[in-house]
């Protein structure tokens, strides 16, 4: 299946057994909710109920009244700073009296009691007396600045390209096209809620368990809110059942709550979220409306001009860096000269979106790829030709001037696409199908995307990785990286780097749950970086190891051998010496050779004007093509994707069947953001707030076909070629299935989500 | 104080406050029994009650009636393998139906139930029939070989020095002496009883918790035990409240017991001992018998031949490499050249001593100290004089051959005590009493001894030490050695190491309980090695952590600094450059620095030939002196030291208040084995199983006057030139009290305790 036949190696590249699964069947992986400290109490918030507002009393009398209510936590009992915020700290922990309230989820008090029943049920009798404000809750009003969310103004953040001279070439060009396009909120949708413990612990600090992507930023918050140096805060994370981008940030606030507790009445304090609170109160895909110029010149893109706005909600917390993404892609997969790009971030009164799979990208990404396909219908250009035409190739610069001459296997992922759907064949069997059916239609969308990975020149301040390997003298192996395991397959990969590395069986090596105490600050565990950096990281303190074998290898046959040869668990020389990994281990430890590392693995420097946005924004970029073929129900104006083509670059596979997985599971909640996620919000409070109302796709709506291809343009930083794959699963996604929708409906689709209702409409403007 | 004024450091040498004080005085420490999980089982142990016998049946249908009983396990239920043992395998975990009982203590069951009371009171309910045999109850029975404690024979151990010709050269001597010696049993009497906690943790393995001395040791027993490889059991110490070598082997003993329950229930179990159950069951200092000749010419010692019987108790445990010590202590302090010694370890059918402070020492020091008073005395040489003439001093070999250049320190500790005690001038004193008192008279004694660092020869292959240090990007640090803090202050010391190479602030340092998972097997925490191998690892990872930082200082400064000085939470250059530790950490962070780091130690290679005895038996020697006055009351046999002179060449004492303390204590505890502490048995029952009926000292019986004097005469190797203190502080105790009440009472003290009754057995015998 891979393009390029890379080096094959004996674990690499091949089927393994996932190391997580049976736990993780069998019942016995402890999730959030599944741990229990003695004395624990249980947590639960009490949240502002009002969008806007200043919040003038807490009444918290009648709730302490309530048998088994342990502590009731405000502003008062916050031990360090009240304040939260990753990029920008303009969110108190707990809302401070005489303060304001600026989402309906915002956190006034955390109550503590026996169970979490009783938690729960106390909140509801806590009293807030909140004198009501105008809210603002759209984009547009934001821009007017008529009301304030924070101070000065709503438009706080923004970032720009500028490439070449867009302006000029659209002002002269004579074949301009526009378009506008609205992304809506996605909400991730993790099967397991957001989930804290806080624990008093033996080397009297506090440890933190719970469900998250980002230990080392719930840590420095906790530091923070509990005004105790790093080393006082230990952060180990539970096994994740999903995050996303949910669990970048957020978990760091609820981890915070529960340390108010816990550092209030000396207990252990678990806090889980319910579904209704999870949703109602934590962060988003970040709806993004944006205003799209493009000049053609035959089929060649000239120049693109963007003006994207987001809505940071109340509060700023990934904002920032979010929109950095948003800036470098909003241009999509092309080499094109000319580029203006702004983007801009406002606040409003609603829940503040953060991390989302994609990362500000999938907003653009469908803007773009539905203005190319417009475009290309317009001129009367086959859509898979206008890409092959204008996509990034070796010796490309993107749209921020970045030179990229290796691992750019864009042109082979069209191709593969191209190939697999026999494009021009389904295009024509879907228009004999449309043909000869009124009340279906069906249409063909492609979408051509490119990701940059790992933070990139906006975060490469975070942008390192560390791991700690120790092997025990009976051979066995201990992994511990600072990169988090959440459902995507990192335990799998890292243990497979590992073995392939050591030459010890898989079944010897252990991949432990991270710790922040074993391996400090080794930033966020997003942007597709876990298999490059922690991946890296232990391709580091593994050679040290190997080598400190190796050498106890050649000294017990008294230099009478060559190098060895680790394999499968065996090590042996050309001259007829072997002995097991595990004796070798054994031997090493009575002659006292050290046999634990800590490996580390920092960014390739990038250089980037951040003024102008020129230069390299990411170290390496992963390339996706797409074809879909879906079916609109002219009726009831619902959708379904019948068949899926999806090509991915992605340096080398490490762990196939892991790549294959994280590729279907991005292919459908790219679905469920295109056609049926569809958060309902009146006054800033949430509606759908379960999956009752909130609808994700199910096994249903899968396609049968979902044909995968894996490129594998190897990047020379990567380990054996490298690059990621968690995100650019998704992000072609909402783009070919709208570029399809487009076609089956004959009206260019220009939000999502592309609900029954909005198609209706859009076949309802097109009759008139 | 020091007698060499070593180099100045700014931290090492100086006053600080200890670490850990705060915490264990305010009642925030956690010991073993003050931890606790969640669905946590207590556990106690069914005994066999019997010194030796078959088991023919374990009945337990009563006990498991008994509301709260959780589970009751067996030889059945021990998943591994059903076999303890350091050295060598000869024990059983829990007692197999069929086969031998060879003990009192012997573990037969272990009753888990919802608390301590159900559980104790359940294991009173088990019922055992064992068939009973006779038992061997002595030394003299043991060599017999009449009743098998086990196979073949009991005198199963042996180790032997053969040096000159030590037989030749008293066969042809005029002038040769005899002594016939014995000490008892010691119980180490640390404040805190065994306890252990083991739970099923996050990673699908077992985390052990508990007090002890060597993780390393119970990680590999429970490995064995519950059959699961290293990776799945991690062992983290909690607070230990003393230990004194009986939470050497122990632990792991104790740690198995709990870890069936915990295993076979799924659920945490945790054991804490009774002090009976303690005394009756776990190790002791092994009683020793020796027979001594030696040959003088003049005031010169020319030979020394010596046979040394350890009652080894039922089992191995550490005996083998307690003799070690045994064997290269038995000649004490002295350049003699020709040396002749032969240890033997027997089993009995009683409890196994094991390891005590000193580990085999102080018994045989006890012994040549006596014989070489007595000889002073027989010769009319003062018993000072005689110890200079014949002390091991630069240039000298010891009893092994082991030529000794650097940091000998033994005439200047010898020096110190006679300018301290005003030694003449205390003897004429003493004699002037005694002179005009009969019912109580005085008596002065002098010992000098010298003690071998760290493992030895015996134990190369377990002689290494690792560290893992972390600086947090708020500049905290935190230290994880593989040693541990039982109370003899490690951690302060290791904090003081690292502040002295980090130049950071004390209070911005922690060291952290150890962690098995954080730094693997780093040998046991004894003999004196902590500060030695500890040291040097923690000193290792810390300067390629300020190599870090120093570049980071250097680039920060664009090449215009010189290379920085770090101290006291400062860094700065000559050039007038200065930035705070802290925000150095910070700054390196966003520089992608590594600030994490394995540091290690191995022991320097020994040369030693097991088979004569011969050669360089440790890396490097203590070496003290000691002076004390004694007044015996005639009437009743009661000895109490009144004054007391000691003098210790430590190396380096990093941190003097800790090495005075060091000391203090381990005068007391040397003074209750000289003296008080008596353990009573009855056919292998001890019956002073509590410290209502086993006395030892108390704040009452320690001498207004300790006068100690640090000796520093730096040891190369070692950090700053440090060498080990713990255990030589109570070595040269007991020989010091026997010559002093020697002198007392006019009559050769042969056999420690000297309680009253053997005192005025002694004066009675003395007027026959």
């Amino acid at each position: 299946m891979p393009e390029t036949k890379s080096e094959d190696y004996r674990v690499v590249g091949r089927k393994v057994k996932r190391v997580d699964a049976l736990e993780k069947i069998n019942g016995q992986a402890r999730f959030a909710a599944d741990i229990s400290f003695d004395r624990q109490v249980h947590c639960a918030l009490v949240i502002a109920g009002t969008a806007h507002g200043i919040l003038r009393s807490i009444d918290t009398s009648e709730a302490l009244q309530i048998e088994g209510v342990e502590g009731i936590f405000t502003w008062k009992d916050v031990p360090g700073e009240n304040q939260l915020g990753e990029v920008i700290k303009d969110m108190p922990c707990l809302v401070k009296l005489g303060d304001r309230v600026r989402y309906y989820g915002d956190v006034v008090a955390v109550v503590a009691a026996r169970d979490r029943q009783t938690a729960e049920l106390a909140a509801g009798f806590v009293k807030l007396q909140i004198d009501e404000l105008e809210p603002v809750l759209s984009i547009e009003e934001a821009l007017q600045d008529r009301i304030l969310v924070h101070e000065a103004t709503n438009n706080r953040v923004s970032k720009r390209i500028r490439k070449g001279d867009a302006q000029g070439v659209l002002r002269e060009s004579e074949c301009v096209f526009e378009g506008e396009f609205y992304a809506h909120y996605q909400e991730q949708a993790y099967m397991e809620p957001q989930g804290i413990t806080v624990v008093p612990d033996l080397d009297y600090g506090f440890t933190v368990y719970g469900t998250m992507q980002c230990p080392y930023y719930v840590q420095t918050a906790i530091s923070n809110v509990l005004g105790l140096p790093m080393s006082r805060i230990r952060v180990i994370q539970t096994e994740t059942g999903g995050a996303f981008g949910g669990k970048e940030d957020v978990p760091s606030y609820v981890a915070s709550y529960a340390s108010i507790a816990a550092f209030n009445l000396k207990r252990p304090a678990q806090i889980i979220y319910s579904r209704e609170i999870d949703i109602q109160t934590t962060s988003k895909r970040h709806p993004v409306k944006s205003f799209y110029r493009v000049a053609m010149e035959g089929k060649k893109i000239k120049a693109v001009e963007v003006r994207a706005y987001m809505d940071m909600g109340a509060y700023a917390t990934l904002s920032p860096v979010v929109m950095f993404r948003t800036l470098v892609h909003a241009a999509g997969a092309y080499e094109i000269d000319n580029v203006s790009i702004d983007t801009y971030g406002v606040y409003t009164n609603k829940v503040p979106p953060g991390a989302f799979r994609g990362f500000g990208s999938p907003q653009v990404l469908f803007a773009i790829e539905s203005m190319i396909d417009d475009i290309a219908q317009r001129l009367g250009i086959d859509p898979l030709e206008i890409r092959e035409e204008n996509t990034l190739r070796p010796g490309s610069k993107t749209s921020t001037g970045h030179l990229i001459e290796e691992s750019v296997g864009a042109p082979v992922t069209l191709a593969k696409v191209k190939e697999s759907s026999k494009w021009y064949q389904l295009m024509e069997e879907t228009i004999a199908f449309n043909s000869t059916n009124s009340d279906r239609k069906r249409g063909v969308g492609i979408s051509h995307i490119y990701y940059g990975v790992s933070l990139g020149a906006g975060g490469q301040f975070l942008d390192k990785s560390g791991a700690h390997v120790l092997i025990n003298k009976d051979g066995s192996v201990e992994v511990r990286i600072g990169g988090t395991e959440m459902g995507q397959g990192a335990k799998t990969v890292i243990a497979m780097i590992a073995s392939q590395e050591l030459g010890q069986r898989m079944d010897k090596i252990i991949v432990h749950q991270p710790d922040t105490a074993f391996v400090p600050d080794s930033g966020p565990t997003v942007a597709s970086r876990t298999t490059i950096y922690s991946g890296n990281a232990v391709r580091n303190a593994c050679g040290n190891l190997k080598a400190k074998l190796s050498k106890v290898f050649m000294e017990s046959f008294s230099g009478d051998s060559d190098l060895p040869i680790f394999e499968e668990g065996i090590v042996r020389d050309g001259r007829g010496h072997e002995i097991t990994f595990d004796s070798l281990a054994n031997a090493a430890y009575s002659a006292n050779v050290k046999l634990f590392e800590s490996g580390w693995y920092e960014t390739p420097k990038l250089s980037f004007d951040m003024e102008k946005g020129i230069g390299e924004a990411y170290v390496t970029y992963s390339y996706a093509s797409q074809v879909v073929q879906v079916e609109v129900d002219m009726t009831t104006g619902s959708t379904r994707v019948i068949k899926a083509f999806t090509a991915h670059d992605v340096g080398k596979a490490i762990n196939p069947d892991g790549v294959i997985g994280q590729i279907q599971g991005g292919f459908v909640q790219g679905m469920g953001y295109a056609l049926y996620e569809d958060l309902k919000l009146v006054n800033g409070k949430i509606l759908s707030d379960n999956f009752n109302t909130y609808i994700i796709p199910t096994i249903h709506e899968v396609p049968q076909d979902l044909v995968i291809d894996i490129v594998e343009s190897p990047f020379p930083d990567g380990p054996y070629g490298a690059k990621g794959i968690g995100e650019p699963s998704l992000m072609p996604v909402p783009a070919s299935i709208a570029n399809a929708v487009s076609m089956a409906i004959g009206k260019r689709v220009r939000q999502i989500p592309i609900t029954p209702e909005y198609v209706l409409r859009l076949i309802e403007e097109k009759k008139d």
